[in-house]
């Protein structure tokens, strides 16, 4: 697969995700776009590993970036002999697969997941980067495709005209939503909370959202439950970073209390994705901590008083909980959040990328 | 009384609210404090309606800040007859107390309080904006006397070592509230949300609870429910710009959120303030919608894309129902938001300074 392939390649590289070539990953930077598009260039895994650590990208970019970083690590080990080089990338799969603590098993899933590629490649004596990268390009290929269904079964739950609040970025499952619509002809307009202290709700949701033609109102964390009571909203959707498999929902913080807002308000939650066979029960799920003083400054300037002792907090995410959420839209169906086994029943799904 | 006065009409100055001399006024300007401590000067009454309009004071400044404007009227007519600067104060009172359409009722009644004090500085040939910024301190030294009571029944509410999650900025009650706890020996933690748009709780509440000493933490506004749940949070707890006698709250925009997410774990809810004898119904309350592209900023940085039609959001204020409130502190007692009408049995109080 050449770089200048168009397609699914084209759209790994240049739709802000991350693209492996000749020795360098490059991931877009979301912590700066729309404002900037600029990629961040990592020249080994560990750089790559670090790049996730430091939120460069998010969502399901993460779940590309990390395989990406797993063909960059097959460049670093290239000369070493066979079994060397398969132990250097399961190495490598740890450090990249623990680049942040909440996802780190179904990053696991993903980072382990191309390794057999790379073991046939080395048999067969051909580049073992680009057997990574192929690898991952066909995941997301199939990826794509599920999301698609999830996406069928989530616009079924939009009213026509319908008024449907957002919660961060829910990237690949937010655009199959919209392609769906337009396809469908469904108008909606769509609310976007912010999504502090990283604003992906106004930068990358309402920028997606906008750019596919949608009548897109950005809104302050503050504001959901007004929005509710005011315009109507008709459906909250969002998409998760860990669905487990007692129906407990981990995503960026904030969902938790949209969730109770709507509940208040009688409105409908759905979240879209596959429930996490890596997640049983919620408590197997830790939420990572990330710097509190970032919580203190917004885009780059800093709110609170400096030199009084005040403390930031910053939770990456929270928790809901099944009694608040009405469905998960799955590729399979719309589950009831206590009835997520059955998603399993007949045959696990093998795809590793479920985001 | 003079400028170098210590005491309140130094805290009127220097404090954070505003002051009247000698044609002019001086607000200081809470949109960049604590960044920067910088003062507006009003030079004409109409300025100072346009100041409050902008937001340079906000929760109760404006209601010192707009009687200062009503010296600022009569420095401005001081050479005409007697009849005339009646007239020209009650049209100031008008402008004045229609800069922001949430307040108009409350507002008049400040602005329409000074009017017997100017008539009769007129009847005794005194200076007529020195006998008005005499009435106002004077009404401010009972208003702090009268949300000193309301702090007292507020803090009854706090356990000792209570953990206090606040909305917005309190001002007064807030400093009352910290300096009964302080007098009491009660230690108590503050959780504040950082309040979107403008920020009120990072940098105003923080910087006032941190500087009295306090252990106090910023959080971003989608963060409450987290807080709730993890930190086990005691009480919820704010002022409100208006308390309408059915127990309807109007505060800042996220309140009600803060409310439906403290009903939903427990967490008693206390308002503090006076019930409002101009708002007997929620009905009566406007809530402002100022400019929404306000809302696609954080600290002057634009938040979201440009160029792709997204609107922004931006309702000051919200209202929050009495089955969410589990009391308001009075300066009569701590009253159930749905038993109001019982403040005002045996007399109507007649300050006019109420928050």
């Amino acid at each position: 697969m050449e770089r200048q392939d168009k397609g699914l390649a084209y759209m790994l590289q240049y739709e802000n995700i991350a693209w492996y070539e000749d020795g360098e990953v490059r991931i877009l930077d979301r912590r700066i776009y729309p404002a900037k598009t600029e990629f961040v260039v990592c020249r080994s895994h560990v750089e790559v590993a670090k790049a996730i650590t430091d939120m460069v990208t998010q969502s399901a970019g993460p779940f590309t970036a990390a395989p990406m970083g797993m063909a960059m690590a097959a460049w670093e080990c290239r000369d070493m002999d066979a079994a060397s080089q398969m132990d250097y990338l399961k190495k490598a799969s740890y450090t990249i697969s623990h680049s942040r603590p909440t996802t780190v098993g179904r990053m696991k899933l993903v980072t382990e997941a191309v390794l057999p590629a790379a073991e046939q490649a080395l048999k067969e004596g051909k580049r073992v980067d680009l057997a990574i990268r192929d690898f991952i390009v066909e995941a997301n290929n199939l990826r794509y495709a599920k999301i698609g269904k999830c996406a069928k079964y989530l616009v079924d739950m939009f009213p026509d005209n319908g008024k449907i609040m957002t919660q961060c970025f829910a990237e690949t499952i937010l655009g199959m939503m919209l392609k769906e619509c337009q396809s469908r002809g469904k108008v909606i307009k769509l609310f976007c909370p912010e999504t502090r202290p990283y604003f992906q709700g106004a930068r990358l949701t309402a920028t997606v959202c906008s750019q596919m033609g949608f009548d897109t109102t950005v809104i302050t964390d503050n504001m959901p439950a007004f929005v509710m009571a005011k315009e109507h909203i008709d459906v909250f959707t969002c998409a998760a970073d860990a669905i487990c498999l007692d129906g407990y929902v981990f995503n960026k913080v904030g969902t938790s209390q949209i969730a109770i807002c709507a509940k208040h308000f009688g409105i409908p939650m759905f979240v879209s994705g596959a429930p996490d066979v890596g997640h049983p029960t919620h408590d197997t799920v830790t939420i990572e901590m990330r710097d509190p003083d970032f919580s203190l400054q917004a885009m780059g300037v800093r709110t609170a008083i400096e030199g009084t002792g005040v403390k930031g907090y910053y939770p990456a995410f929270d928790m809901t909980p099944p009694y608040l959420i009405s469905g998960i839209a799955t590729d399979k169906g719309m589950f009831s959040p206590y009835d997520l086994h059955r998603y399993f029943e007949g045959h696990v799904d093998s795809n590793i990328l479920t985001v």
